[in-house]
Protein backbone atom coordinates (compact mmCIF):
# COMPACT_ATOMS: atom_id res chain seq x y z
CA UNK A 1 0.00 0.00 0.00
CA UNK A 2 1.40 3.43 -1.17
CA UNK A 3 -1.64 5.69 -0.44
CA UNK A 4 -1.24 7.39 2.90
CA UNK A 5 -4.55 6.28 4.64
CA UNK A 6 -4.90 9.95 5.83
CA UNK A 7 -5.19 11.58 1.94
CA UNK A 8 -7.95 8.96 1.03
CA UNK A 9 -9.91 10.10 4.00
CA UNK A 10 -9.51 13.82 3.57
CA UNK A 11 -10.32 13.06 -0.13
CA UNK A 12 -13.56 11.17 0.92
CA UNK A 13 -14.57 13.38 3.84
CA UNK A 14 -13.90 17.02 0.83
CA UNK A 15 -16.57 14.38 -1.70
CA UNK A 16 -19.00 13.87 1.36
CA UNK A 17 -18.87 17.77 2.27
CA UNK A 18 -19.79 18.65 -1.26
CA UNK A 19 -22.70 15.97 -1.35
CA UNK A 20 -23.95 17.58 1.26
CA UNK A 21 -23.22 20.84 -0.22
CA UNK A 22 -25.61 19.60 -2.94
CA UNK A 23 -28.27 17.90 -0.99
CA UNK A 24 -28.43 21.79 1.14
CA UNK A 25 -28.80 23.67 -2.33
CA UNK A 26 -31.38 21.63 -3.43
CA UNK A 27 -33.65 21.70 -0.62
CA UNK A 28 -33.04 25.02 -0.30
CA UNK A 29 -33.90 25.91 -4.00
CA UNK A 30 -36.90 23.32 -3.49
CA UNK A 31 -38.04 25.04 -0.69
CA UNK A 32 -38.66 28.65 -2.49
CA UNK A 33 -40.34 27.40 -5.77
CA UNK A 34 -42.71 24.77 -3.63
CA UNK A 35 -43.79 27.69 -1.72
CA UNK A 36 -43.56 29.92 -4.71
CA UNK A 37 -45.47 28.13 -7.37
CA UNK A 38 -47.11 25.40 -4.98
CA UNK A 39 -46.40 21.74 -5.56
CA UNK A 40 -48.67 20.74 -8.47
CA UNK A 41 -46.08 23.48 -10.73
CA UNK A 42 -43.12 22.89 -9.03
CA UNK A 43 -41.06 20.73 -11.51
CA UNK A 44 -37.49 19.04 -11.13
CA UNK A 45 -35.74 20.87 -13.97
CA UNK A 46 -36.39 24.32 -12.21
CA UNK A 47 -35.56 23.02 -8.78
CA UNK A 48 -32.17 22.14 -10.37
CA UNK A 49 -31.54 24.76 -12.15
CA UNK A 50 -31.98 26.98 -9.20
CA UNK A 51 -29.50 24.99 -7.02
CA UNK A 52 -27.08 25.06 -9.60
CA UNK A 53 -26.61 21.05 -9.87
CA UNK A 54 -27.78 18.64 -12.65
CA UNK A 55 -31.06 16.91 -13.23
CA UNK A 56 -29.26 13.82 -12.07
CA UNK A 57 -27.72 14.94 -8.99
CA UNK A 58 -31.68 16.12 -7.69
CA UNK A 59 -32.59 12.45 -8.81
CA UNK A 60 -29.71 10.81 -6.86
CA UNK A 61 -30.54 12.59 -3.65
CA UNK A 62 -34.49 12.54 -3.90
CA UNK A 63 -36.32 10.02 -6.25
CA UNK A 64 -38.90 12.07 -7.25
CA UNK A 65 -40.48 15.30 -6.02
CA UNK A 66 -42.82 13.59 -3.25
CA UNK A 67 -39.86 12.57 -1.15
CA UNK A 68 -38.15 16.20 -1.63
CA UNK A 69 -41.51 17.71 -0.17
CA UNK A 70 -41.56 15.30 2.46
CA UNK A 71 -37.97 15.64 3.43
CA UNK A 72 -38.62 19.64 3.56
CA UNK A 73 -42.01 19.31 5.30
CA UNK A 74 -40.35 17.32 8.18
CA UNK A 75 -37.07 18.88 8.48
CA UNK A 76 -39.05 22.37 8.82
CA UNK A 77 -41.52 20.53 11.67
CA UNK A 78 -38.38 19.15 13.82
CA UNK A 79 -36.74 22.10 13.67
CA UNK A 80 -39.38 23.72 15.11
CA UNK A 81 -40.53 21.84 17.45
CA UNK A 82 -36.61 20.79 18.56
CA UNK A 83 -36.39 24.81 19.75
CA UNK A 84 -39.65 24.44 21.85
CA UNK A 85 -38.49 21.56 23.27
CA UNK A 86 -34.61 21.73 23.72
CA UNK A 87 -35.50 25.67 25.06
CA UNK A 88 -37.66 25.01 27.35
CA UNK A 89 -36.09 26.26 30.61
CA UNK A 90 -37.32 24.91 34.28
CA UNK A 91 -38.81 27.07 36.55
CA UNK A 92 -37.06 29.13 38.01
CA UNK A 93 -36.31 29.27 42.13
CA UNK A 94 -39.20 31.75 43.16
CA UNK A 95 -40.74 32.09 39.78
CA UNK A 96 -44.21 32.91 39.46
CA UNK A 97 -46.16 29.97 37.99
CA UNK A 98 -48.05 32.61 36.01
CA UNK A 99 -44.71 34.50 34.49
CA UNK A 100 -42.93 31.25 33.74
CA UNK A 101 -46.24 30.03 31.60
CA UNK A 102 -46.44 33.31 30.02
CA UNK A 103 -42.26 32.68 28.86
CA UNK A 104 -43.18 29.28 27.53
CA UNK A 105 -46.60 30.52 25.55
CA UNK A 106 -45.00 33.18 24.08
CA UNK A 107 -41.80 31.40 23.22
CA UNK A 108 -43.69 28.06 21.30
CA UNK A 109 -46.00 31.30 19.72
CA UNK A 110 -42.25 33.02 18.20
CA UNK A 111 -41.08 29.48 17.71
CA UNK A 112 -44.48 28.29 15.08
CA UNK A 113 -45.21 31.75 13.76
CA UNK A 114 -43.06 32.10 11.11
CA UNK A 115 -43.25 33.27 7.53
CA UNK A 116 -41.70 29.81 6.37
CA UNK A 117 -43.33 27.97 8.84
CA UNK A 118 -46.96 29.39 8.14
CA UNK A 119 -46.21 28.64 4.24
CA UNK A 120 -45.48 24.93 4.76
CA UNK A 121 -48.16 24.32 6.61
CA UNK A 122 -50.78 26.36 3.87
CA UNK A 123 -48.75 24.30 1.00
CA UNK A 124 -49.09 21.20 3.53
CA UNK A 125 -53.11 21.57 4.19
CA UNK A 126 -53.85 22.47 0.32
CA UNK A 127 -52.23 19.25 -0.65
CA UNK A 128 -54.45 16.69 2.30
CA UNK A 129 -56.10 15.07 -0.15
CA UNK A 130 -52.98 14.15 -2.40
CA UNK A 131 -50.30 13.67 0.60
CA UNK A 132 -52.23 12.40 3.92
CA UNK A 133 -48.65 10.81 5.05
CA UNK A 134 -47.45 14.77 4.89
CA UNK A 135 -49.77 16.60 7.06
CA UNK A 136 -49.95 13.21 9.51
CA UNK A 137 -46.30 14.20 9.71
CA UNK A 138 -46.58 17.64 10.51
CA UNK A 139 -49.25 16.99 12.91
CA UNK A 140 -46.90 14.32 14.78
CA UNK A 141 -44.33 16.84 14.60
CA UNK A 142 -46.17 20.00 15.31
CA UNK A 143 -49.28 20.20 17.53
CA UNK A 144 -49.10 16.50 18.72
CA UNK A 145 -45.70 16.46 19.83
CA UNK A 146 -46.03 20.29 21.32
CA UNK A 147 -49.38 18.83 23.69
CA UNK A 148 -47.33 15.75 25.02
CA UNK A 149 -44.33 17.86 26.18
CA UNK A 150 -47.05 19.70 27.80
CA UNK A 151 -48.48 17.32 29.29
CA UNK A 152 -45.28 16.08 30.61
CA UNK A 153 -44.69 19.51 31.95
CA UNK A 154 -48.18 19.95 33.55
CA UNK A 155 -47.47 16.53 35.60
CA UNK A 156 -43.77 17.48 36.71
CA UNK A 157 -45.29 20.97 37.83
CA UNK A 158 -48.36 19.09 39.73
CA UNK A 159 -45.94 16.78 41.50
CA UNK A 160 -44.44 20.08 42.96
CA UNK A 161 -47.53 21.44 43.76
CA UNK A 162 -47.61 24.18 41.33
CA UNK A 163 -50.43 23.10 39.99
CA UNK A 164 -53.65 20.92 40.68
CA UNK A 165 -54.46 18.98 37.56
CA UNK A 166 -56.13 15.56 37.09
CA UNK A 167 -56.25 14.73 33.53
CA UNK A 168 -52.21 16.60 32.10
CA UNK A 169 -53.47 15.67 28.55
CA UNK A 170 -56.44 17.63 28.55
CA UNK A 171 -55.12 20.78 30.65
CA UNK A 172 -52.30 20.71 27.84
CA UNK A 173 -54.42 20.64 25.17
CA UNK A 174 -56.42 23.36 26.37
CA UNK A 175 -53.32 25.26 27.04
CA UNK A 176 -51.66 24.83 23.54
CA UNK A 177 -54.72 25.86 22.12
CA UNK A 178 -56.06 28.97 24.34
CA UNK A 179 -52.37 30.00 23.25
CA UNK A 180 -51.84 28.98 19.51
CA UNK A 181 -55.28 28.73 17.80
CA UNK A 182 -56.37 32.47 17.52
CA UNK A 183 -53.16 33.94 16.06
CA UNK A 184 -52.45 30.55 13.79
CA UNK A 185 -55.80 30.83 12.42
CA UNK A 186 -55.45 34.62 11.67
CA UNK A 187 -51.67 33.81 10.13
CA UNK A 188 -53.22 30.68 8.12
CA UNK A 189 -56.40 33.01 6.79
CA UNK A 190 -55.07 36.33 6.29
CA UNK A 191 -51.32 35.58 5.31
CA UNK A 192 -47.74 36.09 6.43
CA UNK A 193 -48.71 39.85 7.55
CA UNK A 194 -51.33 39.04 9.91
CA UNK A 195 -48.64 37.32 12.17
CA UNK A 196 -49.12 39.28 15.34
CA UNK A 197 -46.15 41.62 16.88
CA UNK A 198 -44.64 40.36 19.74
CA UNK A 199 -46.16 43.17 21.90
CA UNK A 200 -49.85 41.37 20.79
CA UNK A 201 -48.46 38.22 21.49
CA UNK A 202 -47.51 38.78 24.76
CA UNK A 203 -50.96 39.96 25.42
CA UNK A 204 -52.75 37.64 23.71
CA UNK A 205 -50.27 34.70 26.04
CA UNK A 206 -51.13 36.31 29.21
CA UNK A 207 -54.71 36.40 28.93
CA UNK A 208 -54.68 32.78 27.93
CA UNK A 209 -52.26 31.98 31.06
CA UNK A 210 -54.92 33.83 33.12
CA UNK A 211 -57.55 31.35 31.83
CA UNK A 212 -55.48 28.50 31.88
CA UNK A 213 -54.54 29.01 35.98
CA UNK A 214 -58.29 29.97 36.75
CA UNK A 215 -58.67 26.31 36.08
CA UNK A 216 -56.08 24.91 36.68
CA UNK A 217 -54.01 27.36 39.25
CA UNK A 218 -53.40 25.98 42.71
CA UNK A 219 -54.14 29.46 44.56
CA UNK A 220 -57.62 31.20 44.26
CA UNK A 221 -57.52 33.58 42.29
CA UNK A 222 -59.09 36.84 43.32
CA UNK A 223 -62.51 37.13 42.56
CA UNK A 224 -63.85 39.67 39.74
CA UNK B 1 -102.75 43.10 -27.12
CA UNK B 2 -104.18 39.51 -27.83
CA UNK B 3 -101.56 37.57 -25.46
CA UNK B 4 -102.69 37.40 -22.03
CA UNK B 5 -100.23 38.85 -19.30
CA UNK B 6 -100.58 35.73 -17.19
CA UNK B 7 -99.28 33.69 -19.95
CA UNK B 8 -96.02 36.07 -20.92
CA UNK B 9 -95.17 36.61 -16.99
CA UNK B 10 -95.02 32.51 -16.52
CA UNK B 11 -93.25 32.46 -20.04
CA UNK B 12 -90.65 34.34 -18.49
CA UNK B 13 -90.93 32.78 -14.35
CA UNK B 14 -89.87 29.33 -16.65
CA UNK B 15 -87.06 31.01 -18.14
CA UNK B 16 -85.85 32.30 -14.94
CA UNK B 17 -86.37 28.97 -13.42
CA UNK B 18 -84.05 27.14 -16.00
CA UNK B 19 -81.56 29.61 -15.37
CA UNK B 20 -81.39 29.17 -12.04
CA UNK B 21 -81.01 25.81 -12.40
CA UNK B 22 -78.57 25.77 -14.86
CA UNK B 23 -76.85 28.38 -12.49
CA UNK B 24 -76.84 25.67 -9.67
CA UNK B 25 -75.63 22.85 -11.53
CA UNK B 26 -72.33 25.16 -12.54
CA UNK B 27 -72.05 25.89 -8.76
CA UNK B 28 -72.53 21.77 -7.81
CA UNK B 29 -70.57 20.68 -10.66
CA UNK B 30 -67.87 23.15 -10.28
CA UNK B 31 -67.84 22.50 -6.62
CA UNK B 32 -67.53 18.63 -6.97
CA UNK B 33 -64.09 19.37 -9.37
CA UNK B 34 -62.37 22.34 -7.49
CA UNK B 35 -62.24 19.83 -4.43
CA UNK B 36 -61.23 16.98 -5.93
CA UNK B 37 -58.71 18.61 -8.50
CA UNK B 38 -57.63 21.56 -6.83
CA UNK B 39 -57.94 25.03 -8.29
CA UNK B 40 -55.27 25.09 -10.41
CA UNK B 41 -56.30 21.58 -12.34
CA UNK B 42 -59.72 22.80 -12.90
CA UNK B 43 -60.74 24.14 -16.11
CA UNK B 44 -63.89 25.51 -17.23
CA UNK B 45 -64.55 22.79 -19.85
CA UNK B 46 -64.60 20.32 -17.52
CA UNK B 47 -67.27 22.39 -15.43
CA UNK B 48 -69.36 22.85 -18.56
CA UNK B 49 -69.45 18.91 -19.14
CA UNK B 50 -70.37 17.86 -15.38
CA UNK B 51 -73.35 20.88 -15.47
CA UNK B 52 -74.09 19.68 -18.81
CA UNK B 53 -74.55 22.95 -19.96
CA UNK B 54 -72.22 24.66 -23.11
CA UNK B 55 -69.05 26.33 -22.10
CA UNK B 56 -71.10 30.01 -23.18
CA UNK B 57 -73.59 29.47 -20.51
CA UNK B 58 -70.70 29.03 -18.10
CA UNK B 59 -69.45 31.87 -18.89
CA UNK B 60 -72.82 33.81 -18.98
CA UNK B 61 -72.86 33.12 -15.50
CA UNK B 62 -69.61 33.31 -14.22
CA UNK B 63 -66.82 35.67 -15.88
CA UNK B 64 -63.68 33.29 -14.92
CA UNK B 65 -62.92 30.47 -12.89
CA UNK B 66 -61.81 32.50 -10.33
CA UNK B 67 -65.39 34.25 -9.82
CA UNK B 68 -66.63 31.02 -9.74
CA UNK B 69 -64.26 29.90 -6.62
CA UNK B 70 -65.14 32.95 -4.77
CA UNK B 71 -68.98 32.13 -5.45
CA UNK B 72 -69.11 28.83 -3.75
CA UNK B 73 -66.46 29.78 -0.81
CA UNK B 74 -68.87 32.67 -0.10
CA UNK B 75 -71.89 30.67 -0.12
CA UNK B 76 -70.89 27.50 2.01
CA UNK B 77 -69.20 29.89 4.43
CA UNK B 78 -72.49 32.27 4.64
CA UNK B 79 -74.69 29.27 5.17
CA UNK B 80 -72.60 27.15 7.73
CA UNK B 81 -72.95 30.82 9.58
CA UNK B 82 -76.39 31.69 8.82
CA UNK B 83 -77.02 28.07 10.40
CA UNK B 84 -75.11 28.82 13.42
CA UNK B 85 -76.64 32.29 13.80
CA UNK B 86 -80.36 31.85 13.00
CA UNK B 87 -80.51 28.16 15.03
CA UNK B 88 -79.15 30.57 18.47
CA UNK B 89 -81.99 29.60 21.11
CA UNK B 90 -81.94 31.98 23.81
CA UNK B 91 -81.43 30.13 27.26
CA UNK B 92 -84.45 28.84 28.53
CA UNK B 93 -86.06 29.78 32.04
CA UNK B 94 -84.42 27.97 34.56
CA UNK B 95 -81.88 26.33 32.01
CA UNK B 96 -78.44 25.82 33.51
CA UNK B 97 -75.48 28.21 31.26
CA UNK B 98 -73.23 25.35 31.56
CA UNK B 99 -75.59 23.31 30.03
CA UNK B 100 -76.72 25.58 27.41
CA UNK B 101 -73.26 26.93 26.22
CA UNK B 102 -72.78 23.17 25.89
CA UNK B 103 -75.29 23.50 23.49
CA UNK B 104 -74.22 26.43 21.89
CA UNK B 105 -70.52 24.76 21.57
CA UNK B 106 -72.02 21.36 20.06
CA UNK B 107 -74.14 23.37 17.53
CA UNK B 108 -71.46 25.47 16.30
CA UNK B 109 -69.06 22.10 15.89
CA UNK B 110 -71.64 19.88 14.20
CA UNK B 111 -72.13 23.12 11.68
CA UNK B 112 -68.44 23.73 11.02
CA UNK B 113 -67.12 20.32 10.72
CA UNK B 114 -68.66 18.95 8.01
CA UNK B 115 -66.70 17.53 5.00
CA UNK B 116 -67.85 20.04 2.90
CA UNK B 117 -66.45 22.62 5.00
CA UNK B 118 -63.33 21.38 5.76
CA UNK B 119 -62.72 20.68 2.37
CA UNK B 120 -62.81 24.37 0.99
CA UNK B 121 -60.72 25.88 3.98
CA UNK B 122 -58.32 23.41 3.29
CA UNK B 123 -58.32 24.50 -0.43
CA UNK B 124 -58.89 28.36 0.06
CA UNK B 125 -56.13 28.20 2.71
CA UNK B 126 -53.69 26.66 -0.05
CA UNK B 127 -54.57 29.17 -2.19
CA UNK B 128 -54.17 32.23 0.25
CA UNK B 129 -50.84 32.94 -2.02
CA UNK B 130 -52.64 33.28 -4.83
CA UNK B 131 -55.86 34.47 -3.71
CA UNK B 132 -55.63 36.10 -0.79
CA UNK B 133 -59.49 37.95 -0.83
CA UNK B 134 -60.90 34.73 -1.03
CA UNK B 135 -59.45 33.42 2.50
CA UNK B 136 -60.74 36.87 3.65
CA UNK B 137 -64.12 36.46 2.81
CA UNK B 138 -63.73 32.62 4.71
CA UNK B 139 -62.03 34.65 8.20
CA UNK B 140 -64.79 37.04 7.47
CA UNK B 141 -67.52 34.85 7.23
CA UNK B 142 -66.51 32.35 9.31
CA UNK B 143 -64.73 32.75 12.55
CA UNK B 144 -64.47 36.67 12.77
CA UNK B 145 -68.34 36.64 12.41
CA UNK B 146 -68.66 33.47 15.05
CA UNK B 147 -66.76 35.60 17.23
CA UNK B 148 -68.75 38.87 17.05
CA UNK B 149 -71.82 36.84 17.45
CA UNK B 150 -70.62 35.02 20.57
CA UNK B 151 -69.50 38.59 21.91
CA UNK B 152 -72.69 39.98 21.63
CA UNK B 153 -74.52 37.01 23.32
CA UNK B 154 -72.06 36.93 26.07
CA UNK B 155 -72.76 40.90 26.74
CA UNK B 156 -76.63 39.93 26.69
CA UNK B 157 -75.80 36.67 29.72
CA UNK B 158 -73.46 39.19 31.43
CA UNK B 159 -76.85 41.98 31.38
CA UNK B 160 -78.50 39.45 32.97
CA UNK B 161 -75.86 38.29 35.71
CA UNK B 162 -75.71 34.97 34.00
CA UNK B 163 -71.60 35.41 33.52
CA UNK B 164 -69.69 37.63 35.04
CA UNK B 165 -67.03 39.51 31.91
CA UNK B 166 -65.36 42.53 31.56
CA UNK B 167 -64.15 41.98 27.84
CA UNK B 168 -66.85 40.01 25.61
CA UNK B 169 -64.39 40.38 22.92
CA UNK B 170 -61.37 38.89 24.44
CA UNK B 171 -63.87 36.33 26.17
CA UNK B 172 -65.83 35.39 23.00
CA UNK B 173 -62.48 34.22 21.49
CA UNK B 174 -61.34 32.19 24.19
CA UNK B 175 -64.92 30.63 23.63
CA UNK B 176 -64.81 30.12 20.22
CA UNK B 177 -60.98 28.40 19.96
CA UNK B 178 -61.43 26.74 23.24
CA UNK B 179 -64.08 25.06 21.46
CA UNK B 180 -63.17 24.61 17.62
CA UNK B 181 -59.07 24.47 17.78
CA UNK B 182 -58.49 21.12 18.79
CA UNK B 183 -60.78 19.25 16.38
CA UNK B 184 -60.46 21.72 13.68
CA UNK B 185 -56.94 21.24 13.59
CA UNK B 186 -57.44 18.06 13.45
CA UNK B 187 -59.48 17.62 10.56
CA UNK B 188 -57.06 19.81 8.80
CA UNK B 189 -54.64 17.58 8.97
CA UNK B 190 -55.74 13.97 9.06
CA UNK B 191 -58.06 14.86 6.67
CA UNK B 192 -62.25 14.05 6.88
CA UNK B 193 -62.09 10.94 8.79
CA UNK B 194 -60.53 12.82 11.34
CA UNK B 195 -63.60 14.67 12.08
CA UNK B 196 -64.60 13.49 15.47
CA UNK B 197 -67.82 11.70 16.24
CA UNK B 198 -70.55 12.94 17.91
CA UNK B 199 -70.17 11.51 21.57
CA UNK B 200 -66.56 12.57 21.58
CA UNK B 201 -67.69 16.69 20.46
CA UNK B 202 -70.10 16.82 22.95
CA UNK B 203 -67.03 15.89 25.70
CA UNK B 204 -64.92 18.20 24.33
CA UNK B 205 -67.74 21.01 24.35
CA UNK B 206 -68.29 20.12 27.99
CA UNK B 207 -64.33 20.39 29.01
CA UNK B 208 -64.30 23.89 27.59
CA UNK B 209 -67.32 24.85 28.70
CA UNK B 210 -65.71 24.06 32.24
CA UNK B 211 -62.22 25.99 31.99
CA UNK B 212 -64.76 28.76 30.18
CA UNK B 213 -66.68 29.24 33.44
CA UNK B 214 -63.95 28.84 35.79
CA UNK B 215 -62.57 32.42 34.20
CA UNK B 216 -66.63 33.93 33.59
CA UNK B 217 -68.58 32.17 35.31
CA UNK B 218 -70.72 33.46 38.46
CA UNK B 219 -71.00 30.44 40.91
CA UNK B 220 -67.68 29.59 42.46
CA UNK B 221 -67.30 25.89 40.83
CA UNK B 222 -66.34 23.58 43.42
CA UNK B 223 -62.64 23.56 44.26
CA UNK B 224 -61.08 20.26 43.25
Amino acid sequence: MTTTPSAGASEESEEQSRSAQKRRAILDAATEIFLQKGYLATNMDEIAARAAVSKQTVYKNFPGKETLFIEIVSSVTTRAGDRVYDQMPEIAAGEDISEYLQRYAYRQLTVVLTRRVMQLRRLVIGEVGRFPELARALFDGGPKRAVATLALLFERLADRGLLAIDDPALAASQFNWLIMAEPLNRAMLLGDEAIPKPAELRRHAAAGVRMFLASYGKARRPKR
